[in-house]
């Protein structure tokens, strides 16, 4: 015979002798099942409540995990309101869907005021019944009875006192007191008890009557395998005495096994202990192995061959192992190779080979095998026959309360029976009862799958390690595939009114005229929802034609400050709370309202602070899309927080709102920078104070009063116009004012930074600073560029508003082949811009905003005078004299270094500078203090690249003008001096004004993972 | 005959009609075609270069788009190099694939360094025939020349003087000054010409020879219908004289109509002008109507009746519209309804019913169709003879250069053809140019599809209205669904060194041993990737056995730092230019030797701060996720920027480095932290100077050492350990200083922001403080919680690292009904804590920091035996004598505003406080001035949502402990004076370090709009 023929005998030889174990499993497994059924009618009663539970969770998880985190707090409740309260919090219809007939069943009236007495009552009830099901009793007489039953049915018992895990020396030593206290109580009785054969004599001899489980555990506080010698110290400190007890009163105490970690050190204690000189002949000692551990074998051969040296038999119980879902949880939370095996073949499979190694050895140790699984049980006698091994030579074990027909099938077939009987209060055993329950009500319960359809037993006392189901992996971390910046659905921006449209500038030339009308009105402040007056009044004028007032203004003082802040403090505890969904709805009916009142809004800016036409209108656009931006993102926030959940841990990222927010606005942008700094803060939940620009203050005070027509609730918006020096100062200082939203110029803003870095006496935050500055705007006109395309933008982009905009362009950059070109055009297009009053539509520019303005611009004039070429001025029109004009203005032959090349002007100012080198552009472009905006005209994508990568500015523009960016598509603000880094109109900018906060929730109770379940013990 | 009936014959006699009409058309059009055909080899060939690049581009849109942009700035490239500079920048491989072949088509060498003369030259010749099949000359005599040949083929002709859009006055000068000239040159020569009876003479009369079309927004700079009154009268004083001049030289003028703003405008202008009295007799004049304007048959109307008031005829040019692309691009971009037809056939619909009434009102005008569709022309001819109108009573029109063989097979049928031919410079003309190459490239091109598959002539002979392709809607805003801060793949902590393991036991002890060995080490400051020694040195002790010394380090002074800085400042050029893959890379390696080193940086943890076995480990298992997540944010910022892409618009928020980061870092967790705080600013690309805190030194250098080990560039991380009262304050006041990270005290903290909030002079930005500072957290333990877990947890948040700990516990507030049993069990905990060195593996509390730490935290203990009463102390064993230790310590009844339950103490000392209901317990919980951590054990599912919402802390822990937050799924970070709100390890972290940037590019280039054509002009 060849190797291989005699290689495929062999295999043969293995393969007919399975199917001849196979086979004679089957037989077994099948008489145990008939065996079984006999008892069903008598025996197999579900409890009342548990089968009704059970049928109640089948559809839905989650109602399935709330009712046993209810069950797991139950012992903990005190009075019936108190049971009666976690009930209807944990069945709330919000959470789960309680299936049709449930509320009759648990309670029927509960969420219709049954009285808190009749629902504790039932659910109390209900709790001792699912209770006594599995639990032998709560004091010596009930356990006893117990006892006695089981043994008048042939069965013998082992007992638990219920605990797992210490926090105490005390607490230990009362764990260890209990065991001593047992074997004394029940040491008497037990004797007396008349002799019972198959349980009380095994194949060797006399067994103990009385038989103890114990957890290490519970027997100190620091039972960790970090240190083990001190472990064992401590541990064996309170173990040995009792086992010494046992000894003497003839008990047999077990060493139960917990959770993986502390496998190893269970196992070297025991062994150290029971190799010790007066236990080392001890035999009525056991403990227990896991299958469902991937080195359950090799446990056992270690095992077994340490009996082999100590030379006393023991008993060794085979377990699959209870604590999976903790220990594969843990495994993915952790991020470690979960211990146990994954798969519930792999863990049958491999109790099927430790039992047969185990009963093999039947001369080194006692065999136990715990299991409610026919199939397991059957191959534990079938080999067990195989190896012509007695009856007697082994147990079966099972738990008290669950597959009572098997245990009698078993006694009828002549096995050992042994009954693992918890015993003591439910607290401490919580943990117990929870998996008890578990495997009861899950699909994958053998008890379930075994008695509830017969015709599939077959396939149950089918060889795990054929049936392999298909590779489940373990539960991954869940993480939610949003996030508060992910991708929104698209924003649409409001649209500008079309000049083209005859109607629309009859709308326009028509609330020009209306607004003109009101200039008499004198505009209060608003604190708290009211109107309040004082005792000084200021009054805005209009730009292109200053003799004309728009109206008076309120004065705010320090003491007005005060009041604004503390009625904003007051109502921020109730706009917090609001819900995000109604301070967006709000936001978008002021959007609405702004939109309905667009042309008299446009109107007013026009007449208040000199904007022309289209900007004006612009201006009003930018405000409506503010409205909707943050109404848009505080629903997607609040909506989709960021989760991390993980196999019994729930992580959540969220944001609220900071407080009271000072807002403190320019002119320049009156209506839709007001807007947005207003806006922002009131979606994320903070209240407002607004200290308009005095020079917008008009346009401010119409804003606030739509806000509260629209009902606002008093307090959230609260107006306050006068100085900044005053008012915009006390509100920076202010020690309840936990954000300030500035936008103004570099000079102010680096003051408010400081002054609000200040944390004062009695000041319990350190202030957010939201700060927008200047810039000192370039843009850079390559060699390549389209010449028309740079002059029409840089026309726009320095001269549109005057000038007067953050994002102005105040410096061209030229390259050497185009300068001179592009001077010319330039010159000849600065001579053609159409100045006159804001209020001429065909004006593209109007006057600046003050005379202090003007006169501060004519100064630089001069000084450009001294520090350029005059390219050209443009000539002012006649009718302009009365108002506050600047003509705009480019300054050729500038050095980078020169002040009107560094400074912001704020006005109609352009210095234009030569430069080699597109890299050297760029170096000269990034040269000033600010970085707000810029812009490059070329055709060449490598200098675009170069720009996008090296333009250091927060707002960059290819080959279009740099100003008029829009709400979402162009987040605006800059950096260096020109802002903290902040981008309105941005998918992050309402954060700004929040705090974050990680909410971490452990959702593993008593052992239990919502919904992570996907295997089971001991069955 | 029933109404019914009537309708019926009605609809039937119309639908006839289309029939026989339908009919007609279809013949005329197969006429077209065939004597088109008879003309197409003579006539019908492509520009070689033209062909060409049509192929090329064919299958790659992008690569269409590039080489028109290409195009698009060839006239504005002065030299040979520009040239092919610009052609290698266009046709960069990275962006675009070039077909096969390709290379060899477009000078073949120009990859492998053919002389940029070749390439200028072979461009040059490309363009110029380009230009050339297009424009018809750019002087007099070539144009001459042109009109000649055309006049000799039987076609008439309208000039156009190339140039749309002005930005001045003197351009618009200049270019009404080009017609003039020409009227002036081309009348005598026009005269001279042979009469030629087709073209020279319609139905009515003779007609003249000389015809001009002109565009009026080249006449104005502020050609705009917000101001109808001044645009007229600005343009209308340039047009005026022209048309004098040219009625005086029997010259006809057209006025071109341009994109749809300018639409009423234009018509209202015309009007006006022509109404004038020295006008409205003049026949030779022309406007044009746009049949792809939804309102182009209202305007036809209009124009309609004011042509029967002014009782002269005039011409009217049908279109079908030039500008399509733009015009929709315009309206997704501005959100407005768009004022062109969107479908193709919408528009070939629209001409044919505006061609019917223009010829229907043939005695009102002069109607002239321009199309190269076969289609409308056969439809003109064919609604022509239906209304026997004689083939003179209207013109064809087509565009120079293109279907050359239509315009002869429509003179060959007797029609008068009009070629519109461009003339003068190419600059102006671009627009113009990219126009008609779109065209003859585009796959919905008439002209390309009934030319080159000739079977398919018959469907494009259908009624459009009944062919009606499906309806694409348009192109919208194109958003990217990704962010920076989106779901990233999931992130895997680092796994904790498990010590059930006897070989990690084994190294952690060798470990110990190692470091214990290294002792005698000095560590110099790293600047600039060398070491420094100084002048003074400063010893690590151990506070477990103070001693010992852990090693000596130097001691920076403040010129050290500026060295430093400097050192960063320089190296911060080039770091953050490299790629973000790169930086990942690198700490990525980072990570993998921080694990390799992990049981010594644990060890000298252990030894340099007293941290237990476990949490040494742990610390280094964050430091390791630090290095690994801010690697993968970095990567993802840079990957995936946001994108708001609309068409003729790209916008991008991306995010770049600050500068030099000062990192100044606590001995609290001290690889954790400051790796943390290190890693983020590097993976940003900002470069760091470290100050750690003197206590961990040591520590702090080995991890430096680490970093220079890997290859980091020398000055990207400098070392500088010192005092921070010297070295930390000049660090955070420096000048160059960007960023100062800070995790520290409250005291320190908020005097670190109020230093950094000055900007001092020369300084060109505001620093980005990120500071986290203290907490007072408090753990609720609500009525129904889980007292073994609420002890157990409480120990281990309060005790664990001696409650040194930002996050550790220091309150605990427990309900009425739990608190004496929560107490009691709290002191029997408290009694059982392994106090003991931290290099023993079983110790849970090791020593304080030190003696300072010691005495401050039992002078806190002495203020508690007054405001409170002393629950527990635990009893210090002997073998601590040694080092500092403060045995843990609980006291109850304590008041919320005792020092003791508002301050932070930062050693093992809690505070119980009783509540009587949870809300109570909730303020009193936020009742401090810190919001860092915080927990409740609860299992009331309406009390933790209470929390959820209520519990003002930046992290809340529910049901576990709360320290040992995980990086990404739990970040870390609290508000109030606990800090600026910023999260570590949370997706925003890195944003911090970075400013953010818009980039806006105006992709739109002469109308083209890259990859979102669907539709054609002229066809």
């Amino acid at each position: 015979m060849s190797r291989e023929n005699l290689h495929d005998t062999v295999l043969e030889t293995a393969a007919r002798k399975d199917g001849d174990l196979n086979q004679r499993v089957v037989e077994i497994g099948r008489r145990i099942f008939e065996l079984s059924d006999r008892y069903q009618p008598r025996v197999w009663q579900k409890a009342w409540w548990l089968e009704r539970t059970t049928r109640m969770m089948d559809g839905d998880p989650r109602l399935r995990t709330r009712a046993f985190q209810f069950v797991d707090c139950l012992p903990a409740l005190r009075t019936n309101s108190d049971i009666a309260r976690h009930l209807r919090e944990y069945l709330d219809p919000h959470f789960v869907e309680l299936p049709r007939g449930a509320y009759a069943l648990i309670g029927d009236g509960f969420l219709h005021g049954a009285r808190d007495e009749v629902i504790g009552l039932l659910t109390r009830r209900g709790a001792r019944g699912m209770a006594g099901r599995f639990i032998t009793g709560f004091d010596t007489p009930s356990v006893v009875r117990t006892l006695r039953r089981l043994r008048s049915c042939g069965m013998a018992f082992t007992l638990d006192v219920l605990g797992e895990f210490t926090t105490s020396y005390a607490q230990a030593d009362r764990y260890v007191h209990s065991y001593h206290d047992l074997i004394d109580r029940l040491t008497p009785i037990t004797r007396s008890w008349s002799f019972v054969p198959g349980i009380d004599r095994d194949d060797r001899g006399p067994m103990p009557r009385l038989n103890l489980s114990i957890k290490l555990t519970s027997l100190d506080p620091h039972f960790d395998s970090i240190d083990p010698d001190r472990s064992i110290r401590e541990v064996s400190r309170r173990l040995r005495p009792l086992l010494l007890h046992a000894r003497q009163a003839g008990a047999f105490v077990n060493i139960d096994m917990e959770s993986s970690k502390y496998h190893d050190l269970t196992l070297e204690l025991f062994k150290r202990v029971l190799s010790e000189p007066e236990f080392r002949d001890w035999p009525d000692v056991g403990i227990v192995l896991q299958a469902y551990m991937k080195k359950g074998e090799a446990a056992l051969a270690d095992l077994l061959a340490w009996a082999e040296g100590r030379g006393t038999r023991f008993a060794v119980r085979l377990v699959k192992g209870a604590y999976w879902d903790a220990e594969t949880a843990a495994a993915v939370r952790n991020n470690h190779e979960p211990p146990v095996w994954t798969q519930k073949w792999e863990t049958d499979a491999c109790y099927e080979r430790m039992a047969r190694a185990m009963l093999e050895h039947a001369r080194l140790i006692r065999p136990a095998f715990a299991s409610h699984n026919v199939r397991s049980l059957a191959v534990v006698c079938a080999v067990a026959e195989g190896l012509d091994l007695p009856a007697g030579a082994y147990e079966v074990q099972m738990l008290y309360g669950m597959g009572d027909p098997l245990k009698h099938a078993m006694v009828e077939m002549g096995r050992c029976v042994r009954v693992y009987c918890p015993y003591g209060d439910l607290m401490p055993g919580m943990g117990y009862l929870i998996r008890r329950l578990l495997e009861n009500t899950s699909n994958e319960g053998f008890l379930k799958q075994s008695f509830e359809d017969r015709s599939g037993r077959d396939s149950l006392l089918a060889d795990p390690a054929s049936v392999r189901p298909p590779s489940a992996p373990l539960p991954a971390r869940r993480y939610s595939n949003t996030c508060p910046e992910g991708p929104m659905p698209a924003f649409r921006n409001a649209t500008n009114t079309s000049f083209a449209s005859a109607d629309n500038r009859r709308k326009m030339i028509g609330a020009i005229q209306y607004v003109r009308g009101e200039m008499g009105r004198k505009y209060p402040l608003i604190i708290n929802g009211h109107p309040v007056s004082t005792d000084n009044w200021f009054v805005s004028h209009n730009p292109s034609n200053p003799g004309e007032s728009v109206g008076q203004i309120a004065l705010a003082t320090p003491a007005d400050a005060d009041q604004a802040v503390a009625a904003a403090c007051k109502a921020f505890h109730s706009w917090r709370l609001t819900r995000a969904k109604e301070r967006a709805a709000l936001l978008r009916k002021l959007a609405d309202r702004l939109g309905m009142r667009r042309f008299e809004l446009a109107a007013t800016m026009i007449l208040e602070v000199g904007k022309p036409w289209r900007e004006a209108d612009a201006d009003v656009s930018e405000a409506i899309d503010h409205c909707r931006y943050y109404a848009e993102q505080i629903e997607w926030i609040e909506s989709r927080p960021r989760r991390r959940n993980m196999p019994g841990e729930d992580n959540l990222l969220s944001y609220g709102p900071k407080g009271v927010c000072a807002v403190i606005s320019p002119w320049a942008f009156p209506l839709a920078i007001l807007t947005g700094m207003t806006t922002a803060p009131l979606a994320a939940g903070n209240t407002v104070v607004i200290k308009p620009a005095r020079q917008a203050s008009v346009l401010a005070a119409k804003f606030v009063e739509i806000i509260h027509d629209l009902g606002f609730p008093p307090g959230v918006v609260n107006f306050l116009p006068g100085d900044g020096d005053v008012v915009g100062t006390h509100l920076v200082e202010h020690g309840e004012v936990h954000v300030v939203a500035f936008t103004g110029s570099a000079a102010v803003g680096t003051q408010v930074i400081q002054c609000g870095a200040q944390v004062r006496p009695g000041q319990g935050f350190i202030k957010k600073m939201i700060v927008e500055m200047g810039g000192k705007n370039a843009i850079i006109v390559d060699d390549d560029a389209d010449l028309d395309a740079a002059v029409s933008a840089i026309i726009e982009s320095a001269f549109a508003f005057a000038g007067q905009k953050c994002s102005s362009c105040s410096r061209v950059i030229a390259l050497d082949a185009v300068h001179d070109g592009l001077a010319n055009r330039l010159k000849e297009a600065v001579e053609s811009v159409v100045l006159g009053p804001a209020e001429e539509p065909s004006t593209t520019v109007g006057p600046v905003i003050d005379a202090e303005a003007r006169d501060r611009i004519n100064r630089y004039v001069e000084t450009g005078r001294h520090e350029g070429r005059l390219l050209v001025q443009a000539r002012l029109p006649a009718h302009c004299d009365r108002g506050y004009f600047a003509a705009p203005v480019v300054f050729t032959d500038v050095d980078p270094a020169a002040r009107i090349a560094q400074e912001e002007i704020f006005g109609p100012v352009v210095a234009m500078l030569r430069e080699e080198s597109f890299e050297r552009a760029l170096e000269i472009a990034n040269g000033t203090r600010y970085a707000l905006t810029g812009g490059v005209f070329s055709r060449s994508p490598d200098h675009i690249d170069q720009a996008r990568r090296g333009f250091a500015v927060g707002n960059l523009y290819i080959n279009r003008r740099i100003t008029g960016s829009q709400v979402d598509a162009q987040p605006f603000g800059g950096f260096k001096l020109s802002g903290t880094g902040v981008k309105a109109g941005s998918p992050d900018y309402l954060l700004h004004f929040m705090d974050a906060r990680c909410i971490t929730e452990n959702t593993l109770r008593s052992g239990l993972v919502p919904n992570e379940r996907e295997h089971l013990e001991t069955t």
